[in-house]
C-alpha cells in the first residue's frame, strides 16, 4: 500500500461572531488547512490544522504542498512513526516548532484517520479505547462581555449540556476580574467546575497576586497565566499562587511538554493535535503526563480531540472551543450531561461538508512561480 | 519617518559544491529570502535569512509577504523593539520558533541595517564597537572526504588566512572518527584550534564515550553532539565527556538560549541572526552569555555575523561557513592572520550584486490566489 496523492487545501472560515481575548485582539475568521491523503488502492485519510485569523495560513499550506507532499508520495501510510520522523527531520532546520509542526500535524492526523479506517475502527478505540466519552467544558468568547451578557452566555452552555465553564480574563484590574469570577461562581453554584484563561497576558508576580485573590472562588485551573517559555514562572504561580496551572496550546513538541510537566510548571497539560505534531505527538504527551500523575486536557477542535481523550486513562476536560468547524460538520459533536461522545464511525469520524465549505476556499497555489 | 515599502524576494542559490553532513544528507543549493525596506524619505535597509536546500523557503517568503509586511507599512523603522514585539505577537500562535522566526529575522536585520545607515555608522560600531574584527574558523564540507582530501581542504583554509578549523563527524565508528581527528591534529600542530561538529547525530551516551576517546586531540569544542531539545543531555556531555559543547544553530529564541546556558548545556552558545530573530535577538543572547561568563560564537552568514561579534566584548569564533553568498558579494569578507574584519561601510555593509544573483530568483508570489 502506497500513498498516491496528497491534496492540500486552504480555507478562510468566518467566525459566526468575532472573538476577543487579552492577547490576540479581535479575530473575525480562522484559517483551515486540510490534508487529504489517498493510497494507490483507494484508501483515504483526512486531517487539518488551523490558525487564528489569516496568520500563517498560506505559509502552512505552502509548506505542506512544497515540502511535505514530496516526502509522502510512494510511502506506506501505515508506517506513521517512520513518516513522522522523516517529516520532522526534513523540516528540522526550519522546524522543531511553529509552522513546520502545524504542517506536520495536518498530515499526521490524516495518516491516523487512514490507518484507523483501514482497521475499520473508530479512532477512540483504535488509540486505546478507555471510554467513548470525555467530560467537556465550554470555553467562552467573553472577554468584552458585560457580566450580564457573560451569565447569559453561560446559561447557553449549561443548556447545551455542559457543566464546566472557562472564561477569559487578563485585565489590569484584579478587582474587576474578581467581580466577574465572583458572579460566575454565584451563578454556577459550588459544584460546577470554573476555570479562567489569561492568554499569557500577565507577569508571574501579577498572576500570583491574582491567584491569591481568586482563592474564594474555587477555580479548577488558571490557564496560560504567563508566557509558556517561563517554566519556572509557571511553577511559582502554582506553588505561590496556590492554583493549578493549565498550559500547552503554545507548546509545539513533546520536549517542551516534557520539560513543563517534569519541572512542575503545569498541572493540566493542554495539548492540541493541530499544533503539536498530530495524534502521534499528542498521544506521547498523554503518556508523559500519565507517568507524571497528570491528566491531559485539550485545546480546541473538540470534534477531533474527543476521540483522543476518550482513548486514554488520564483524560481531563475537553475544551469546547469557539474556533469551530461545527457549521460544516455532517455529524455534529454529541454533548450530553457534561460529556462529549466520540464518534463510532471508522477513523476520526469527522466528516466535513465540502460543498458547503467550498465558498471559503482560497485558490491556493504554490508560491514557487 | 515611515516604512513605505517592504519587498520580499526568494532565491534558490546553487552551492559551488554539494554539501554532506551526518544529518541533513546531500544539499546542492540553499534558499535565500531577502527583505528590502524603503522609507517615505528614501532610506533603505536590507536583510535576509536562508534555509538548507529548498526546505521552507517558499513558506518563509510567504509569511513575510502575507503576514509581516502589512504590520510594517507606515511604522517608524527606528523603533525596532516595538516592531519586533509587534511581529513576535502577531505570529505567536504559529510562532515562538521555526519559520516565523526565520521570517522575523530577515526583517529585523533589514531594520538594523537601515537604522545604522541613518546614523552613518558601520554596524559593528553601532552595536557596541568592541573591536573591528573577529577570530574566524573554517567550517569544512568534509563529511565524505578521504583523510587526504580533508587535509588538502584544510591547507586551503590555512592558505586563506584561517588558523582554526572545524570538521564534520557523526559516524557510527568512534575509532574512524579518532583516525580523522588524529590526522587533523597532526596536520595543524598543537597550537591551532580544532573543533568537531556532530550535527545532532549521536545519543548522549555515545557522545560522552566519543568525547572521552577524543581527549588526546585537544578539541576546542564538540558541536551539537545531540539534539538541542535535551539540555540535561548536553550538560552531561560537557561534564562527563570532559569537553566544551557548542550548540545553538537550532535554537530559535532568547528563552531557549537562556535555558541552555543557565542549565549548563553549552560552553559556546552558537547564535545565528538569520534564524534567531535577527540582530535584536542575537545581541540579547550575547548579553545573556556574557552574564554567564560565556563567549558567543556564530553560525554561518559570516558577512553579517562579523559585525555582531566585532561589537561585543565576549566574542568567540566566527564560523566561515559553506552556505555562502560570497559569489554575489560586491565586497568579499576580508580575512587575515586568523581574523575576519567587519565592514566600515554604513549599516552591515553587505552589498549583494543583484544583477548577478538575478538568475537564481524565484518568481515568488503570494500563495493566496
Amino acid at each position: 500500500m502506497k500513498i498516491q496523492k496528497v491534496e492540500t487545501e486552504l480555507y478562510h472560515v468566518p467566525l459566526s461572531r468575532a472573538m476577543v481575548d487579552a492577547i490576540h485582539g479581535v479575530q473575525k475568521e480562522f484559517s483551515l488547512i486540510v490534508a487529504k491523503i489517498t493510497t494507490d488502492d483507494g484508501a483515504t485519510g483526512m486531517g487539518y490544522t488551523y490558525s487564528v485569523g489569516q496568520v500563517g495560513g498560506t505559509s502552512i499550506a505552502t509548506l505542506i504542498h512544497d515540502n511535505l507532499v514530496p516526502l509522502l508520495i510512494g510511502e506506506d501510510p501505515r508506517r506513521i512513526e517512520h513518516l513522522w520522523e522523516k517529516m520532522w527531520w526534513a523540516l528540522h532546520y526550519v522546524g522543531r516548532s511553529g509552522i513546520a509542526v502545524f504542517a506536520l500535524s495536518a498530515v499526521d492526523t490524516a495518516l491516523w484517520d487512514l490507518k484507523a479506517r483501514l482497521a475499520d475502527e473508530p479512532l477512540w478505540r483504535f488509540l486505546g479505547g478507555h471510554d467513548n466519552k470525555a467530560e467537556a467544558y465550554g470555553g467562552g468568547i467573553d472577554f468584552e462581555l458585560s457580566i450580564d451578557e457573560l451569565l447569559k452566555q453561560t446559561q447557553g452552555f449549561l443548556d447545551a449540556g455542559l457543566n464546566a465553564i472557562k472564561i477569559k480574563i487578563g485585565r489590569d484590574s484584579i478587582a474587576q476580574e474578581c467581580e466577574r469570577i465572583h458572579a460566575m461562581r454565584d451563578f454556577l453554584g459550588p459544584d460546577r467546575k470554573l476555570m479562567v484563561d489569561v492568554n499569557m497576558k500577565w507577569s508571574v508576580e501579577k498572576a500570583i497576586r491574582a491567584a491569591r485573590a481568586f482563592e474564594p472562588y474555587d477555580l479548577y485551573w488558571i490557564e496560560e497565566p504567563t508566557i509558556p517559555d517561563d517554566v519556572e514562572g509557571n511553577r511559582r504561580i502554582q506553588v505561590e499562587g496556590g492554583i493549578p496551572v493549565a498550559t500547552g496550546e503554545n507548546l509545539h513538541s513533546i520536549y517542551e511538554f516534557r520539560q513543563m510537566i517534569a519541572d512542575g510548571g503545569v498541572s493540566f497539560p493542554d495539548a492540541d493535535i493541530s499544533n503539536l505534531g498530530g495524534i502521534t505527538a499528542l498521544m506521547k504527551v498523554a503518556h508523559i503526563a500519565e507517568a507524571h500523575n497528570r491528566n491531559l486536557t485539550t485545546h480546541g477542535i473538540q470534534e477531533m480531540h474527543v476521540s483522543c481523550l476518550a482513548a486514554i486513562p488520564n483524560a481531563s476536560l475537553l475544551e469546547i472551543h469557539a474556533f469551530r468547524v461545527d457549521d460544516f460538520l455532517v455529524h455534529p459533536l454529541e454533548i450530553k450531561d457534561g460529556y462529549a461522545y466520540a464518534s463510532d464511525r471508522p477513523g476520526h469520524g469527522v466528516v466535513i461538508d465540502w460543498d458547503k465549505i467550498a465558498k471559503h476556499k482560497i485558490a491556493f497555489k504554490s508560491a514557487q512561480g
